[in-house]
């Protein structure tokens, strides 16, 4: 049995756990293991394939990033090629992975990715590969499983910045915006803003009225609390269409750079008149040695894979359902993306405790 | 509406969180809430009964310990009285407990603590009083919930200790034996050490040979990895016998001061000749800052207990069902305690994976 | 004896620790302690003044921020009023705070803060207050101390991210520049970047040149490290003129929201054709609990302050010139800021473990 | 050049830095270096001599341990043979080791080590060995030096577990007892003890009463504070002789496990009728990741040791002279030991804000 591994899309603290996991635990079972370095690119001839063995995972399954490196592009199926006008067009290139599979005698492959690799990988499922998922995303975007790894590092390491910025913001009366990542689903925002108490949180999931953020800012004023704590999803956007913050940003920021939250403290200190301040977590969230919920998680993962794999479960992901790990067709987790519920009880509870969704 | 809350057991990182979420909640729905200081002492005139106001819970959702002061001790049904000839004897105080309750125009009670504190709550419940449970346990061993605030704390200690002793361990070619906390439940032994890649896990719910724990460290010796790390809890025993293990303890070591771990080591060196160190945890694991997994999960349960009351569900308690806070009788958690299934997928991917159970 | 205490300018980790050693040697001493909120505005009748107990600065030495409040606003000999054209004015209102603390009653102020604050504290005493100094800078660019509390923290939270960008940076092959404070010296800058191993570090001491930045970022290319982490302080700039920078900065965005980071990874980009992100750390640097490290300096700090209180030593201020605390006068820490020295060890070392300083 | 480094004596976070900055400054000297396995026994020829690369190198800086393995035996000068007769006699090894440098072609040796492998070094440097020294001591007790790597991790750790203590002992009104390292000099206890406000502090510099200790337990009290932090050096002992504490160890418990926190906190349940418990902290004070503080000072003490090595100034160790690293004669260094001196302002601080140092 020749098994290989991939990882795929952006960089999550807990993937180097996941192949540790499954290198030992194909390894245990006399398989042989192959590491196709950075996502499809190994498969494309375009970097590496390397033998994972035991010495290869020494010493890796607390560090951040992965050893076989990641990539947000080179999707096979759309591929960018320079044609001789020098434009890029979107080739498939599909059909050279699975060459490459057959080549290399890979019997079977284990893909380690977001909704966007998973995609790919079921693709290829489609076209016969013998691919079994592992899914991971900061966003906790993924459905079908309560969480993935990475995500409870992210969300620790948003905590930490609004424990930072609490103090600060005491001692300065000031507002303080914290941008977190989260384009499409608001769960960093809503789980690091009410773990840290936060006094505003703003996600995708619940478009704001900035009259009602400025309101609650106020209010707290008048209570004698002159600060507070803004924590805003990246892709939060004011009720009446996203397309109004994006024309609105200031001239030459970027989404990259943080355009929402610098936006917003903008906006709040014109209106409520308090001195306000911003920052952008940005590839903060991404990186740095897993929480030790995320090393667990990321060892089931990559130790149940090659259990799936084994079983021969083609086309299936392994997914957390409390207390287990399951395997579930990734056809079906990709089916819908998972969002905050605006009446699941994280968010009925951060109402109770006085903490406005600017809403 | 009158509402009161009391912690009881042990200390566990979180509890600050639940009383502030919930004493939030009762106070934007009206309600007054009193704080039981010390378990039920404060209920016995034995100690104070405090308003809890906004500015009582004002910054401590992340601070460790409780506001309200907690103990092991005090059980009203089974209340150490000295009598005249010196000798303590068990008298029932629980009518004292439900006539404070009455004259004080208590209307219900948000017990937090472990499975003693909730049976206690269970018993004031089928004498009438109308109680809701909030699930507290480092080692995890409540059934009917997921987990609950404080373990993830707890584990992420060990497994930090385990991070430090491994840089240790290696360097001077040693084994060491690291005691967790977990007298029943093996839970912050397999959850640590699995994340922390230790080489031995030793728990209650596996009884282990020593013979097997010295061929592990000697096979890893031959591999060329001259040190290891054993992860026990506490309660771990060997094959053949709880007794044995606190028969052969050196003399004048309690388990307080670590018996087994110290006992571990001292046996491993002698079968093996591998300079051997042992440390035990204890207090360390229930104290400080908690994560924010942790802070989370409180302000959950204690924003949901306080949603429980206005249900009138009493004789309940919450718990998580991943991904819902839900309500569940006490009586039923209280059934059978949780232990940990040696056929669970991290026992099998800890084996997998080269970790030794020591069986 | 009646001391009273001040904050001023921005927040640092430790500023709380000051206050709780100074207050409690004041109070062993017999003496009465007030403290003055947010700078001098207590003292100019625009805030609070406040009795300073055991109760006060009871379990503060651990907490960020300060129980004074701070600002870096109202300079009593520059303080800006409104006229009645609407204009603002600056007017000195010193004579108002000299009044204000003979009728107050103070015998002696401890004044804690930065160049600004320790330069208006010299004016003070120049007009006859009794005042002692703590020195209180992030960017540790006050002479004749070793340090000061806050810095150390500073430097951790700079390594902290260092630390995390660095997997993610490897795992996507990434270029990735972190800007940190240091709007006149680079100690932040240096000593976080030679403690995490950046690969660029650029401090304004050191204008630098950005072929040789990319030159550096190319050459590790070539030995197959195809990433690279630049740490720059807020005020680098290019050999031949800091206006150039300004000058160049994307238009719209203020330094405020960190034009060199993502300036230089725009500029690395282009040059290099590298994928690079940039990130501003701001806040986070001010905020959170203070090291080990800075808790006991702080302590120092405060608890020395009160001695030379006692020794009447006005216009003095503390100082560490280890291992002692000694006091200095003010004046001739003002007389020359610290700066980084291009020839200091530190520099030496950096190069030498091939460090580039873009020069 | 050929450039030789070792690691003796025990465990210290920042080992690592130290070998990867000087090996990168050799090598950039153009310099061969070559690293020899666990203290002496690699030039013994009982462990491994390896070349140390810019790849040995690579990642290591912030990970505790050492890759070189170290070890507190095998002095070459006093060597365990095992005779015919099966005792163990100390024998005279040093010839080998000199005649071993001779062989491999060494040039000058980089012993890094605390007053234990100083002391070796400088009878190898007068027998005509081309030695430099880096000092190494968790405890701190090296003269010469304001301090070494390793201690400002060790006092983080201590720190972290007061801070985490605290809180239980305050939720549970009670005294708890931690016990750090400090065999014969008590900075560890000092600086954790007054960063974390302990209570009470005892170290070997000062002999403690019991009676004193409880007093300040019981003032507590009686202000309403009904717990206390007792932080104690493992090497500190009650006025009238450090014998008379090893003779009232409990039996059966060696200074290993940590007599006498045990022995203290029973003690002090025993005069006080407070409920007591004790914590060891051991190894944990030696592993893990070193502190930003002292990942740079390792690194300097690296860079710098090549440089002392350049300038030929044998039988010198690099010794931190703030704010410059000095090269200063090993002899020295060790005529006399580093000892807390209780006029310091850090005792003095320390009991104005209330700290007992039990006498």
């Amino acid at each position: 049995m020749r098994l290989a591994i991939s990882t795929g899309g952006g960089d999550a603290p807990g993937l180097n756990a996941v192949i540790r996991a499954a290198v030992l635990s194909a390894i245990s079972r006399g398989w042989e293991v192959l590491g196709i370095c950075r996502g499809y690119y190994g498969l494309l001839g375009e970097d590496e394939i390397i033998p994972l063995t035991r010495e290869s995972v020494r010493g890796i399954a607390h560090l951040g990033g992965t050893i076989l490196r990641t990539t947000n592009r080179g999707n096979p199926f759309e591929f960018p090629v320079q044609q001789p006008d020098g434009q890029y067009h979107l080739v498939d290139r599909s059909d050279e992975v699975l060459a490459a599979v057959r080549n290399l005698g890979i019997d079977a492959l284990i893909s380690i990715g977001g909704d966007g690799s998973l995609a790919i990988a079921q693709r290829f499922f489609e076209k016969g590969l013998r691919v079994v998922g592992v899914p991971k995303t900061i966003d906790n975007d993924v459905s079908g499983t309560i969480t993935t790894f990475g995500f409870d590092t992210a969300v620790s390491t948003a905590l930490e910045a609004i424990d930072k910025l609490h103090t600060t913001a005491e001692s300065h009366d000031r507002v303080i915006v914290l941008e977190v990542m989260g384009r499409n689903a608001g769960f960093i925002a809503l789980h690091s803003g009410v773990a840290g108490t936060a006094d505003v949180i703003l996600i995708p999931e619940i478009p704001y009225d900035l009259d009602r953020v400025c309101e609650k800012i106020m209010a707290r004023d008048r209570m004698g609390r002159h600060f507070s704590i803004v924590v805003v999803a990246e892709g939060a956007y004011p009720r009446g269409g996203e397309e109004s913050i994006i024309g609105a940003s200031l001239p030459g920021q970027s989404r990259r750079v943080g355009g929402i939250a610098g936006r917003l403290a903008y906006d709040i200190e014109q209106r409520t008149g308090k001195e306000s301040r911003s920052l952008v977590l940005g590839h903060l969230q991404r990186g740095g040695m897993p929480t030790g919920y995320d090393r667990l998680l990321a060892a089931r993962f990559g130790g149940v894979a090659v259990e799936v794999v084994e079983q021969q479960k083609w086309g299936h992901m392994v997914a957390l359902q409390s207390p287990h790990i399951v395997a579930i067709p990734m056809a079906e987790a990709l089916a819908t993306p998972r969002r905050v519920d605006p009446t699941h009880d994280i968010v009925r509870v951060a109402r109770a405790t006085g903490i406005s969704f600017g809403d």
